[in-house]
């Protein structure tokens, strides 16, 4: 059998699946972080584009993909299931572990699913500028690249701690006709602010946020977009979990674990989320989300309703969240540094229908090693959450499962991670819980 | 149509190609560095694997690939044909345009193609250590992933320019497990002389060859591989160009043009050598050579024996070279500055049947930001040569041709060289006349 299911391109999925109408309770509406009341769209119109609001808060199950954004998907997408049949006789398992490889986008991992129909809703919108944050600058880049696709202008607000570790990302990004600033930055006033306050501030997700929000919403011409976390991030991102679903079924193959890493949840819910119905209606999968043990949102948080920024300029959402004040310790995961996670995502953990696992850096990069040495392929730190996570699943399922994980991205530009690892200066971070407590008595009150 | 043409791995050739019984004239043999007469294999035992040497020399037209071998390949094989219909748009041309896309593989080209074989030939044979050098890096980098997969030791020696100008690369050999010296280095008798001489020295493919050889025949558990211009390397490389055939056979289109870089024409060679039979036999397909002005070899060296490396420790080989001792300027297709070429892809050179063109490195780099604004990918600094290449082809071929190239390699390690770009650092070296002259005056005067 082949170790590689390609799905044809003619077999390409040409619509989104949207799991809100299908989720058992519904989600909790994003609140007015002025009021504290239900936000209604037109709080969201200064920055976001009309037709991302109305997906954000669509009742349809399935959305189509337009003809414009098919055809840039089209650049590498389907993207192959890949059977991990080296990984599996290494660690010595009975179980089928296969890996849905996003890492070969142009960008190198999930996030163009996304950004391709961002710029194109922003663009059809006469948006002439758009701005973002970025982690690790995975999202920094499927923007840029997704925005050279339709010649639209690009600003990132990169976290500063992974703008000084993977410099190339900085290159790749203008090479594609971007902008880019470490976070903080002097441009804007969240930025200058924090930076009065600690020059040496290593950023967080959270603060990037106010800044490329704060950027948006004080240019006419400029929108913000965002990487994950939105629920129309996720419908875009189920082009992953329904391109697997149709590639299993072309092996006679039920997934009884679907995995992802979970920064702010986009690649593990547009993975699992297509599989909800089949979830719902009796099948025994299990969504398993591996995070870090440094920001241990799922694991550790507290299901509330938080901002989604350090400055509170984003509506309040109910998530899981460690408070939007907290700064993460600087793992090398920038990916998965995030204080929150998606509604929709926290919405299933809440149901008890996610099974969360957090996990040490060290153990990550070991992971990435053995996946490296077997399969030959140099995952992103990010990814080796997930990659870690099927190993782990692994060594206590039944034999014969099938175990999918998402392979979100690339590690070619997270080296000098690799060589931190490799010198032996990594360190394990575990949270205090005075930490998470402290964060937490920032956040807002609301309805307990 | 679908605008990637997938072969299933099941149709994964299993045979490679041995172009030498094809070829209209026989190649000339390689002689002995000191007597100058035809070399016996014996000579080349104690540096090469026996069945490497047996390849090396063999008559016949189909060589079978080992399993262990197809199973390593099988990790990333068969690779995609691509029809690169946004480039096509961007450029305004009625040639329909096709890329091969080895930059899937786990180290990013071509080169697995022939260090996974390589290697499983030496494993097999009981040695211990391998070692090489490699210009760009994609080379030590394919063998370090090999090394891995077989359990197997690995040296790299660098070529100096291109080790300080790709940082990642070093850190990448060594997660695969390989050592790394920048070179000349001080590892080696060759290396120390040259320092000695020139501290500052940049290096070359030739020297860095040198240092390899030294290495291997100076360890008894230790041999030496090289990622181009021999006979066996183009011989494992040709599973691109019967792929390719396979490939352009599903959607029943016939290649006009074919189209690759040339640093020391393996890529190339294994690209258009399958297709000989049919050219040979009256199909009319123009076989496109694409070099760097600042190492012109195919267009503006001479056809002469001339040693592989600048000292002088291996065989003769006839082939067009610019000199044994010529230090090409430091452009960044690090991969593209070597002195000589294949005999086998010079062999066809000499017999008309290779259109070989010259290029600047800023307008191949343009090229590949064209590429990376159509196509969204980034390009190796090599295969921008073919890309540009591609265009040039397309401008001057009949509407309705089929220009199929060879995307030898991705950029995301080659980062430093696109900043170089963008901020207009880059030079275009055209070579004096007399240098190659000079460089010329010092190779064996052999056969006239």
């Amino acid at each position: 059998m082949d170790t590689r299911i390609n799905l044809p391109q003619s077999e390409m999925p040409t619509k989104w699946y949207n799991p809100l109408p299908d989720l058992p309770t519904p989600l909790a509406p994003p609140l007015d972080p002025v009021t504290q009341q239900p936000l209604t769209p037109d709080k969201l119109e200064p920055i976001f584009a009309k037709a991302l609001i109305e997906q954000e808060m669509s009742p349809d199950r399935w959305i189509a993909i337009p003809e414009p954004v098919l055809d840039v998907y089209r650049l590498f997408r389907p993207t192959p299931l890949v059977r991990a049949k080296k990984l599996e006789e290494a660690i010595g398992t009975k179980c089928r572990i296969y890996y849905k490889n996003e890492s070969v986008s142009p960008a190198g991992s999930h996030k163009p699913n996304t950004s391709i129909p961002q710029v194109y809703y922003n663009k059809r919108e006469g948006v002439k500028r758009l701005a973002t944050e970025t982690g690790a600058g995975q999202w920094g880049t499927a923007l840029s690249f997704a925005c050279s696709q339709f010649d639209m202008a690009c600003t990132v607000y990169m976290v500063r701690v992974s703008y000084e570790q993977k410099p190339y990302r900085k290159i790749l990004i203008n090479t594609y006709g971007g902008e880019i600033f470490a976070s903080p930055s002097m441009q804007t006033e969240t930025g200058r602010a924090m930076l009065a306050k600690d020059p040496d501030c290593k950023g967080s997700l959270g603060l990037a946020i106010s800044e490329a929000v704060e950027d948006a919403a004080t240019h006419a011409d400029t929108n913000y977009t965002l990487g994950s976390v939105l629920n129309h991030v996720i419908l875009h991102q189920t082009i992953v979990g329904l391109e697997t679903e149709q590639q299993l079924k072309m092996i006679g193959e039920k997934p009884d674990y679907l995995i992802g890493c979970v920064g702010g949840g986009s690649n593990f819910g547009g993975l699992v989320a297509p599989f909800l119905p089949r979830k719902l209606a009796g099948e025994n999968i299990t969504f398993v989300a591996a995070e870090p043990k440094a920001c241990p949102t799922l694991t550790r948080g507290s299901f509330r309703y938080d901002y989604g920024d350090m400055a509170r300029l984003t509506p309040l959402m109910k998530m899981h969240t460690l408070g939007h004040a907290f700064m993460p310790a600087p793992i090398h995961a920038g990916g998965l540094r995030y204080h929150g996670d998606a509604p929709i995502v926290c919405n299933l953990m809440a149901e008890g229908l996610v099974d969360a696992r957090a996990y040490y850096q060290k153990e990550c990069f070991e992971a990435a090693q053995l996946f490296l040495k077997t399969e030959g392929f140099l995952p992103a730190p990010e990814t080796s959450h997930a990659i870690l996570s099927a190993i782990d699943v692994a060594k206590t399922a039944k034999p014969g499962s099938a175990i999918v994980f998402l392979y979100s991205g690339h590690g070619m530009l997270d080296l000098g991670s690799y060589d931190a690892y490799l010198r032996g200066d990594l360190t394990n971070f575990e949270l205090p819980q005075e930490d998470i407590d402290s964060a937490l008595s920032l956040c807002p009150n609301i309805g307990g």
